[in-house]
């Protein structure tokens, strides 16, 4: 039985009220939960697991620990590999997600995340993490509306969740113009726009669960003839949107929402 | 047979290269157009009417003339009206809709405008104007994602096309989240949403054209179940979006885009 995974839109709140963390440190185990905090995306990974190091253990996690990896030599070593194996859940913070890609792909590290998730170990992400999730990442993109093919650069992520293609800080930094572009030009994916302080909590048997105090936008191809997106002039079609607040569930196979 | 009506989402280029502007010199009859100019969405209208005058004559049209409108008054004024019905068209200049409406709501200018429609005359309006032509009208909202069941404000436009919610500046100005909510809360309205120099022919028949250099996203309620997007949490459900350029197609009773 495999774990939780939760994507987070960044910016969540740290405090004791924390819907999203302190549903994280529940998945994980609760009072026994380990926490290994991986800072690979941030440039400034000690600090900034420091500080996660800290709220989680104001959560009531039982441990927390960052698994230090500012780089690929790190991200292949067997003790980092087995420190992170002996968690109960991994929190990825945010910082840049084609630099988490770069440190982390095909290293010992993935390898042993993958892992704890087949363990039912508990896996969350936020930000930069949270797109880094997708197969088909978002590296990066423009903001606002203006549609362009070239709106968004898609690249190989981490794969956690390989049927969605996660954005974050989505209505913060007006996002919905280059998930669209992203979603026409890879239609089989379902296209997940988080908003700050905002998560998917994704169950173990497909069902994804809105978290947190924003909106999350899911935006799905409705059928195999959408247009690629390519075309000039560009054109995207057939294009369902969702928004849904925090209790609200869908499901990432059948991509329809469902009341909560 | 009805005439063509053309909506614009502002900014509309001006120049002798005006795709839009000169399509609707031809529609109201090219060489032989006369077009009356209504400005009083303008808190500046003389000025506004002269700038446009000058435009359409630079465009070809054989007359190009205010109906000088500033008030209710002025609005209920036979003569006034007969000197709009005397025309081959009628371009209604940008400022404020819910001014617009205020001044034309009930009046004779008004009828002569509806009749002038019904007569085949071509109707176009930019900008506030467009969205005036909607039944259900968007006076107002925020800009952004950020969605809220108040996020938009809607009023009674003027119903030249009321099938239809209209939204302008729609990509410059970041005005998604406001029509998606106006669709949410009347869901058997189709949103559109017009970028600057860019607007939609709508043709007789009911088909509409896309013209001009941006996009024109149409927001439609999938189904009879669309969300009345007033609930709280607040969510939006069973939406469809297109995005459509020049030369594209779509029905607003199909609510469906058709290739070009």
């Amino acid at each position: 039985l495999s774990g939780a995974i939760l994507a987070v839109g960044g910016a969540e709140d740290k405090s004791e009220k924390s819907k999203i963390l302190k549903r994280f440190v529940q998945a994980a185990g609760g009072r026994k939960a380990r926490i290994a905090i991986v800072a690979a995306a941030s440039s400034i990974p000690d600090k900034r697991a420091a500080s996660y190091e800290e709220v989680f253990r104001r959560l009531g996690a039982a441990e927390a620990f960052p698994v230090p990896m500012a780089n690929r030599r790190e991200a292949r070593s067997p003790v980092l590999a087995e420190a992170l194996g002996s968690s109960s859940g991994v929190f990825l913070t945010g910082g840049d997600q084609s630099r988490l890609v770069s440190i982390l792909a095909g290293s010992e590290i993935l390898h042993a995340l993958f892992q704890l998730h087949r363990r039912g170990g508990a896996i969350a992400g936020t930000s930069a993490a949270a797109s880094a999730f997708s197969a088909r990442m978002i590296a990066g993109g423009g903001s606002g509306l203006t549609l362009r093919p070239d709106a968004v650069t898609l690249r190989n992520g981490l794969g956690l969740l390989p049927e969605l293609i996660i954005d974050q800080h989505f209505s913060q930094r007006e996002r919905m113009g280059r998930l669209l572009c992203a979603v026409a030009r890879e239609p089989a994916c379902l296209g997940v726009g988080l908003d700050e302080d905002t998560g998917i909590f994704c169950h173990p048997d497909g069902e994804i669960e809105v978290i947190g105090s924003g909106h999350v936008f899911v935006i799905a191809a409705a059928s195999e003839s959408a247009e690629p997106g390519r075309r000039r002039p560009f054109r995207i079609s057939g294009i369902s949107v969702d928004v849904l607040s925090h209790g609200e569930r869908f499901a990432s196979s059948r991509r329809e929402g469902l009341s909560a």
